[in-house]
């Protein structure tokens, strides 16, 4: 079964910097970007977590830059939720640009509430996102 | 009398793009903070405002840009109120480089309740940000 | 004849603000998004362009912000050269989420060879550009 | 002997995001903007160093996040180079806020030609960076 959920993307012009390749900061945003399509594919409604009062902030992230990518690279960014412990997803991606793995990372992101407590995933929450 | 607020700052690199000059985009953002300076050396607390329920959202933003800007260039974002009408702020600002005017804008900024409606800068409020 | 070209993209989650919706500067860059695709669809190879340095930097950049955009909304940016004058491409863009024109924009973008000096549009990218 | 390099700076509104934080992406470019601070005081001259074709690019980043940041808050990014191991520098950083530590972070870079190759640091770069 497969648990990788994947985006593809441009690398935009605004991304990149004065060494002509693709900013290191920019592939946390496309990590997010992956997530917010996982959350939709797995029918896991984000929006409607944060108006309910539950966030899911990055604690720790981190990536590791393999190969550099250029102005309009085409690119697939791909997110899995590696593990859920009570109150933490770990997630894992990979930026792969054709054949290459140019990129991956890891975020670890706890279920934090209004009051800024943590709160335990649901077993509901918890299935569809390791699903 | 001068009512220009000035802030200095580097281009930072992730601000430079691959033409190897400072993205046009950034230019905004320093706008922004600059206006935060603004606020604070008139004596205007915007992040009390918005506790208040009162944004000033950018209605139009407009940049004219005349020298390139270089990672790590030190920059003068100079802003002033130029009007005020009612609910609505006129922002002008120039952006120095030593003796270079590197960048001209304006921002269009109405003054708007939690409720998404006009509300008028109180007679304090227009008083100092045109001090 | 339709000469807009669409972009379709989602409003990410570092796109948005304190405010609640997508920041003000974050137009600017899905505008050069939209812009790249401009170029693809025409046939012009901007990236060839630079390689034989020729750039086409921002020399003035507006934009009209009509409704707010939130996270993970989905929105059309479109496109189109309005007119091209010798040395200088005038874009003119839209914003649509669904049924509304959310915010519309110019750019003013001449044509530049390395040497920093201004260089004239050949018949056929004029050609192409307006097609 | 203090090796650290600190950089005072306050949050921007554009590196808030809808959850009324600075956004996680924000906290590399910050990272950034301290590096180009320690190598003006460790005497490195990094852009003389990418005109001869030397960069610096960076091959890990990690940032663990211990507080949120809010707009405006005033904070102290420090970093210093841990080690250098021939031609890679090892930088780790901190952020606080008042008397909170805030972040901690570090990035891996090696230093590489305009070939893409490996080049090890010089005796003198390693005794500056490591000052």
């Amino acid at each position: 079964m497969n648990r990788w959920v994947e985006l593809q993307l441009r690398v935009r012009y605004a991304e990149t910097d004065a060494m002509g390749v693709a900013h290191h900061a920019a592939y946390f945003v496309w990590f997010e970007a992956a997530r917010a399509e996982l959350c939709r594919t797995k029918g896991l409604d984000y929006i409607a977590m944060e108006r309910d009062g539950l966030f899911l902030p990055v604690a720790e992230a981190r990536c590791r830059y393999r190969v550099p990518l250029q102005y309009d690279d085409l690119i697939v960014v791909r997110v899995q939720v590696r593990e859920i412990r009570r109150s933490v997803a770990f997630f894992t991606y990979e930026i792969h640009r054709s054949e290459e793995l140019a990129a991956t990372g890891e975020t670890v992101q706890p279920l934090v509430g209004k009051d800024g407590k943590l709160k335990a995933f649901t077993p509901e929450q918890t299935a569809r996102m390791l699903s």
